[in-house]
């Protein structure tokens, strides 16, 4: 099933997605369904992010040819992580899909895509069983970990480099039900391919991220984690669109314009 | 004036300061005054975190005691920050006045208190200068950075060093006028003080944060920036009280208890 969040009147609905309509829904995706028998084309849908997250947590260093690839751009030698450590982003930064990524005017060239899966948190659990994980999962979808390369080496943290707003784009929706081994992810900027790999061939899967986070925390439902992205991303320039597809969960699609700031 | 949210009955209610009570209103803190007339005593009060914040900002190394201890104890350079590069916690950790710091049952004994000045700002805004920065923070309150100084050496990241369950005690309320040049925060341990610092010698300021965050991030009302903390901290052990108190704003009262995770 997936779930979508739009905006009608100004106000956000839920709903589930049905072909190219939205069903839209009285309550939340928490809820149990009340279906309000209004549906909404989805190319008429004006999207917001599928939830407003609680606690936005990142993976960061999660596959080995990302890895590989940014400590040569940084002069170091690659150093794969040897336990699953989670890092933060900003829920300032979230914007949703076809919303557009605004590149500020002070921003270097490299300003880069990365595609990630996002495990979004449906129930409260604290010390789970990485067998027991996924049970705790509502659904995936997609995120953009939208990086100004030049900031996130010199800054002291990321808190532009990564989280200046409009810097992650998140959707289109959220699927339920998902083989995580059966997906692949693509990111194409104006239509070309840059890169398509194994969603699933992280270093620490989303299991195990969740049972060694729940150790420290509680997590509760709306946490989001954003698992990582592969290897190397190319610029992207204002004009561009970069879409993000998942099969089995579907295509995130931004446009870049240029900021004033 | 001093805002405080307390709970009442499993729900949240907000109220105002008035001697040794809180008067409380029938909506929240950035809503007008409607009084309720019921008061109830602080001694009384079941405390709640003054504010469930969105985005959970915070300064690092922003006093220069502060950021020698740290460099010697890691064997590195002092290097004082030349920037104003804000970083994260999470909203996980939190806690109120009077609720128990658990203390992981495999954490080292370098479990250590900070004792930080915390802005609520109540008023979006982005592109702020300095000079008008403070306009848009709503109050002060007082924030305990909790850290385990093995994990935040080891890690990759300061996840559970920083963010661990009841990590982040805040509180008791928010102070909405104050001086900050006149401000004093004092730690105690078991009622011995064990550092006091003029609350507003930081590296850089409250305004001067607001000011350069808000070039790339739009803040809102009910984020909040913790501001660092001064010098060396001592260890906490389980059956300690920590007491941070900054004058013009209160005390921030914690027990130590041992988890049995």
């Amino acid at each position: 099933m997936k779930w979508a969040r739009i905006e009608i009147g100004n106000k956000s609905s839920c709903g589930i997605v049905e072909g190219n309509q939205i069903a839209l829904v009285k309550d939340g995706i928490f809820d149990p369904i009340n279906l309000t028998g209004q549906k909404v084309k989805i190319e008429d849908a004006k999207f917001l992010t599928p939830i407003e997250p609680k606690t936005f947590y990142a993976a960061g260093l999660n596959y080995s040819e990302h890895v590989i690839e940014q400590a040569l751009a940084n002069n170091q030698e690659p150093n794969i992580p040897k336990e699953p450590h989670i890092g933060y982003r900003a829920n300032n930064a979230l914007i949703a899909h076809n919303q557009p990524i605004i590149k500020p005017s002070d921003s270097s060239e490299e300003f880069q895509y990365e595609g990630e899966l996002v495990a979004i948190i449906g129930k409260k659990t604290k010390n789970v069983s990485e067998q027991d994980a996924l049970n705790y999962v509502f659904g995936y979808t997609i995120g953009n970990d939208v990086s100004e390369r030049k900031w996130q080496r010199d800054d002291r943290t990321m808190w532009r480099a990564k989280n200046t707003d409009t810097f992650k784009p998140m959707g289109p929706w959220i699927e339920t039900e998902l083989d995580l081994n059966r997906l692949v992810t693509t990111v194409r900027i104006n239509k070309v391919e840059t890169i398509s790999f194994p969603t699933n061939n992280m270093i620490f899967g989303v299991a195990c991220f969740i049972s060694a986070m729940s150790k420290y925390l509680t997590l509760v439902p709306g946490d989001m984690i954003w698992m990582g992205t592969e290897g190397h991303s190319v610029n992207m320039k204002p004009g561009d669109i970069c879409e993000i597809e998942i099969n089995k969960i579907g295509t995130l699609s931004n446009p870049i314009v240029l900021g004033n700031n």
